[in-house]
């Protein structure tokens, strides 16, 4: 691919491509991503060898992006179910009529063309070119080169569902090369296609992307989320939400990093949650230490998103205290306190200023299936457009239909 | 001014007024907008020799920059206005239970801080610091230097009213220099401390922070809108849209630019619609000036916004070549529509990617006012976060709360 003369050929035909999907109607939307998911479970021993070669490349073992049967038919399923979700396009969210009878509606529309930049978790392609459709939007797809075998494969087997869906200029896009060169053409937004980037992978990808990005991005940072067990909490419950926040999957962004314990009840609560942690290592200040032998913490443990069995451990003296160290340490993802004092969880509930603060249950509930958003392509850790998991609603934006009997204004 | 020093020390203030304004309630953000309407009534005479000040060194005659007592009232009855409208701040905008018990809320909160950077309006001033503090945010001001002396002026009223109102970091700050280097820093986000730009004024203005900006910006594109006589349009009708659309107000971004009318009725409906826009100059495509005498349209009409008594027309064959017309030369604005026809003019509502839509009424109705916002900060031509007027609720942003008894995840 020559990438200064190609790319924006790509960029006009996904411009082009999400034009015409306005017209398209949400059945037929449904259908090519049913046809997708068909042409996926087809192609299966073609990814297959494709992933086979990405994993001989790899210079280390990648689970992210090994691919087996399971996960081929993971991949499909999961497309299927997007082709089930509700259409958001054209949903009328409000409507009010003013005074003088102007009838005023907000409507969803398309964004219009997503650029994704992603890393070595090869089903991505086919779970974003699903989320997009259902939303109505082109995209352009960009995987890290660690994957690129796997994804072309998966997008071929995309491209092949949507030629026999009629929809005449397809919407999804791939730029199948490894230049980097690509990337920073597409954070340019490729001669004014893209209306947004989603980057998907490591820190050093979602900060490269921020910093270069000029179009919008819905970038997803980090998860250093903290559960905080504040006094009046009831033992059985932190112990059991510890461990789950914590261990239930420790490589996914809504895991527990950080344990916040009051003193009050640190010194008989502490060495039960311990005792709770099968196989997971404690690293604490010096309260947590005089109370359960561990590592000391440093600095650098309380905003460290281990993704690991690692545990680090704070002992406070109340609520505020707990609110300070996460707006401090937090990455703005998700936040939970157990609590039996009302008063003490909706002051934490309203202070915490972070995408998902829950009360009373585990931090891996930050996930847009279990919101029953049915798909996500993502938290959003930033405050504008969408913020949390984001499904097909998140990737709509709006406009205002007004409907008059000839009225002019005075 | 030392730049370099003393913006990132606004920032920082910025920040942290922010951070605290989320404690202080709605009564006490209404009282301290209130309180901010009262000091600029008393302020009226320093306000008024500060701007004859700018006026005296200003190059041309600009009407935008002239205040007098009328419009130093009208400046405060609308902060006024906006210490009475609803408190967005906590608003619960969506609720609902998940199988398993958990209660899931969406509720409104702040952005955090806003960097306003603006032009000739010292209005802004006003408006922008009541707004900002409506919806719970901090905002840093940076007008033009022809207006410094004016804004300052309204800003160190506002900065009285706001050490009267118990606000102990006063959350509205101004960067007293006509230094354009400060303009790049706010656009580079002021060390992370600005977490939105809204630039108001000329189109070098916005485009100079779109192409710039760091952190996301809600810009104000040009309006190039379009009223589009439809076959079907009831005479009579049409003629009073247009007239009203176009002249009402010259100078308004809602005020149409480029009248679209059908071949079918353009012979007989044309002279009449000509012939009730007094003092209007008409600029048209061949079609128009053979039906009527005028100027002729060249390629650049089709994209300019005039803000000035002068029309540009063009004839169609039908609906499909009005909605081409208005996405190839259109700013994604407002749009109106005049038919009878019901199909027609939902096919135009739907089509047209605008943020204002109109069937049946005047162009000149895209304003939050008569939207019933009660203020509006500009109309957003973007398609990320806010689009079309842009109120208090449009400047918040969202965080989920989840309430649950113990959940943990299987």
């Amino acid at each position: 691919m020559n990438i200064a003369e190609d790319l924006p050929k790509l960029g006009t035909a996904a411009r082009l491509a999400a034009n015409r999907l306005r017209d398209a109607g949400a059945y037929q939307r449904s259908e090519a991503i049913r046809a997708m998911a068909g042409e996926i479970r087809r192609a299966r021993d073609q990814i297959l060898a494709a992933n086979a070669q990405d994993m001989a490349a790899a210079t280390q073992l990648l689970d992210r992006l090994m691919l087996d049967e399971e996960r081929v038919e993971a991949m499909a399923a999961a497309v299927e179910q997007i082709a089930n979700l509700p259409d958001p396009v054209g949903a009328v969210i409000d409507r009010w009529t003013r005074p003088n009878g102007l009838d005023i509606s907000r409507v969803r529309t398309p964004i219009g063309v997503i650029g994704m930049i992603y890393e070595s978790r090869p089903n991505v392609t086919a779970d974003a070119a699903a989320i997009a459709l259902r939303s109505g939007n082109a995209i352009i797809l960009r995987c890290g080169s660690e994957a690129l075998n796997s994804c072309f494969a998966i997008y071929s087997a995309i491209q092949r569902a949507l030629r026999y869906s009629g929809l005449t200029v397809p919407p999804v896009l791939f730029v199948p090369t490894t230049d980097r060169a690509a990337v920073g053409m597409m954070l340019d937004g490729l001669g004014g296609t893209i209306d947004l980037i989603i980057p998907r992978g490591g820190k050093a990808l979602v900060e490269r992307v921020s910093r270069e990005a000029r179009v919008p991005v819905l970038g997803h940072l980090e998860g250093v989320c903290h559960t905080y067990v504040h006094a009046s909490a009831d033992p059985q419950m932190a112990i059991d939400i510890v461990r789950n926040a914590k261990l239930r999957r420790i490589s996914v962004c809504g895991a527990t990093e950080t344990l916040l314990i009051d003193a009050a009840v640190a010194p008989g609560l502490l060495p039960q949650i311990a005792g709770a942690l099968d196989g997971c290592e404690l690293r604490g200040d010096e309260f947590a230490r005089s109370i359960v032998p561990m590592k000391e913490a440093t600095e650098a443990d309380w905003s460290t998103e281990y993704l690991a069995p690692i545990l680090a451990v704070k002992v406070l003296g109340n609520l505020e205290q707990a609110v300070d160290h996460i707006g401090r340490y937090g990455t703005g993802h998700t936040e939970a306190i157990v609590a039996a004092d009302t008063a003490a969880a909706e002051k934490f509930l309203a202070e915490v200023d972070s995408a998902i603060v829950i009360w009373n249950a585990s931090t891996q509930f930050a996930d847009g299936g279990e919101f029953g958003f049915g798909a996500e392509i993502g938290i959003a850790t930033g405050k504008l457009h969408a913020r949390g998991p984001v499904g097909p609603e998140q990737l709509t934006s709006f406009k205002y239909q007004l409907r008059g009997s000839g009225q002019v204004r005075p």
